[in-house]
């Protein structure tokens, strides 16, 4: 086990912080012990999730953040899952310099998932760097992504406030995003608003918060109390996060910015304060936190499933074992199916060491 | 269970492939048992996949390819699972009422798969949807997927053959096509090959090709057998798929069509036949079968174990139990993983009926 850097880790140390993150990013050996080891510290931290498309200036607009949070004594963890972002090494050298400046700051702590391999595991590995960095006490997390696929959607939905942000530009297209981008915001930024086309995509927004919003009230039943054994249906917790109890009660703001000028940054993070004194008040934030709790087990459990059914050489032995027979038509994948879950019941029962 | 639907289907009657198609696709009760019924029967088709961008004209290729099959009296599905193409109502009127003149043909059958909600399940469901129509006997099944994300990758993936569809204006953003795109690909088509930037595109193409080929030579061992035990492993199935034993022999095609103007249709189907025949000749395409129907197994397997898990009010009442302690910190979620799975062996164990 990582005594040594539990000790270190609760007395703060950076070097610290920096490798626990690496170990669970990375699911090194003894990741969950680590892991469990500091479940007991989380949520003081407030995260704040990011999105939107590329280009939209989310890293510009993170990096005005950052700094607003700093002059304001609190500390800002970053995590990027932008393959766009400076965050993550893909922008141009003057942002990147920029972001080095921050990066020097031992009240900042940033760091870039990598979006190798495939995009499944990503939301439940940001989720569990965001733990880390929450259980050593960062005052803020700020996660980033850029918002093209359902993946990138999970990512946001692990924050207490979602940031999308959108440029002029989006208006022509604002038909063609995704339908959850919309779903997810708590708030919405237009930045780059100095640009032709920017009260357009406000009256569009609008317009469709408009609507969300009458569905809302056609939809939702009176009580506000989130149904917590509905939440177990994916496709209904999709649902609950767009139309869920909290947001019949706020609306969406819709803020205009320049973060390349540093403007509106301000109205920004008083409307995050304001999302989060909301979710504290109506017991939205207690409801998120315990839906994140839950969808953590529902995760851990399916990978501790996966990976002792696939990853055991027995039951892969027996599997090829039945291709030539499910390649003649004599079995058939259900029977197959059946039958090896028959056989790997004590695989699946069994305690994790 | 489905014995009359079965007899008709025997007596291959079109509205008979109807129904179980969409008893399959919506998981309807008794999905299950219908394509166990049918799995000995699979094997006929030859399955196409056709990926590329939006706007690449993988609709318009995909109606000239039918056209030509059926000139040569083969029957032909098509099962679209592409947002804007014409097979799903995405697109314009002419290209619409075009298709419906192919749709009159009983030769062709046309069926698109519905996108909404998650893309998660889609590969999966395309892929059973796509057993059925093989099943009834269809001589060639087209798989159009619009080359986006993760999930339409593993949507192709499932096709004997892959093609992959670009066009001129395409040259500019080659490099940020994901790189899934480029390795799943038998055969590009570069299409409105007319089009300025056509030489480019092809250079760029040839150019990836040859890195491509450099990677196989150093990476891939010299025998050719697939090790089916590697294959458990979802990574490692994503690097075979790309860096496959079969792509050290086969070199992808690329060819210009004007699919609009019916221009290099035949070379695509001809290049198409060759790949087919490489397969059959060098034991690929039973090893491409064959990996199939483990992926199948794989995903039966997962989709019971989810099912069973969170479909079980027990189990969600348990967990629902254990949120304040995780809330509190006093319980981990991997301890409450672990006794998840501990509780539940039981139903994870049992036969379906």
């Amino acid at each position: 086990m990582h005594e040594r850097l539990l000790a270190d880790f609760e007395q703060r140390k950076p070097a610290a912080l920096a490798r626990a993150v690496s170990i669970v990013e990375n699911h090194r050996h003894g990741f969950e012990a680590l892991l469990g080891a500091l479940h007991s510290r989380l949520g003081h931290s407030r995260r704040i999730g990011i999105t939107g498309p590329p280009g939209a200036g989310k890293s510009t607009l993170t990096s005005r953040l950052v700094a607003l949070y700093r002059s304001r004594g609190l500390t800002v963890a970053v995590v990027a899952v932008d393959p766009t972002s400076p965050f993550t090494g893909g922008a141009l050298l003057g942002d990147r310099i920029r972001m080095e400046e921050v990066a020097l700051d031992p009240g900042v702590f940033i760091r870039s998932m990598a979006t190798r391999g495939s995009l499944g595991g990503l939301a439940s590995s940001t989720r569990e760097v965001a733990d880390v960095i929450d259980a050593f006490g960062f005052d803020r997390i700020v996660i980033e992504t850029v918002g093209v696929g359902q993946s990138e959607l999970d990512i946001s939905r692990t924050a207490d406030s979602s940031v999308v942000v959108l440029v002029p530009e989006s208006g022509d297209s604002i038909q063609t995003l995704k339908a959850g981008l919309m779903e997810i915001a708590d708030i919405f930024v237009i930045n780059k608003a100095d640009r032709p086309g920017s009260d357009r995509l406000r009256n569009e927004i609008e317009l469709m918060l408009g609507l969300r919003m009458g569905a809302t009230f056609k939809n939702i039943p009176a009580h506000h109390g989130v149904d917590l054994k509905r939440l177990a249906n994916p496709a209904k917790l999709a649902r609950d996060a767009a139309l869920g109890s909290e947001a019949e009660h706020w609306t969406p703001a819709v803020l205009a910015t320049s973060a390349v000028k540093n403007e509106g940054i301000e109205p920004v993070a008083e409307a995050i304060d304001r999302h989060f004194a909301y979710l504290e008040q109506t017991g939205a934030l207690r409801e998120r936190r315990w839906r994140r709790l839950r969808q953590r087990v529902i995760e851990v459990v399916e990978h501790r499933v996966r990976k002792r059914l696939w990853g055991d050489s027995t039951t892969n032995a027996w599997l090829d074992e039945q291709l030539a027979s499910l390649d003649s038509g004599t079995l058939t994948p259900f029977v197959a199916a059946d039958e090896l879950l028959r056989r790997s019941g004590d695989l699946l029962t069994r305690m994790d060491s």
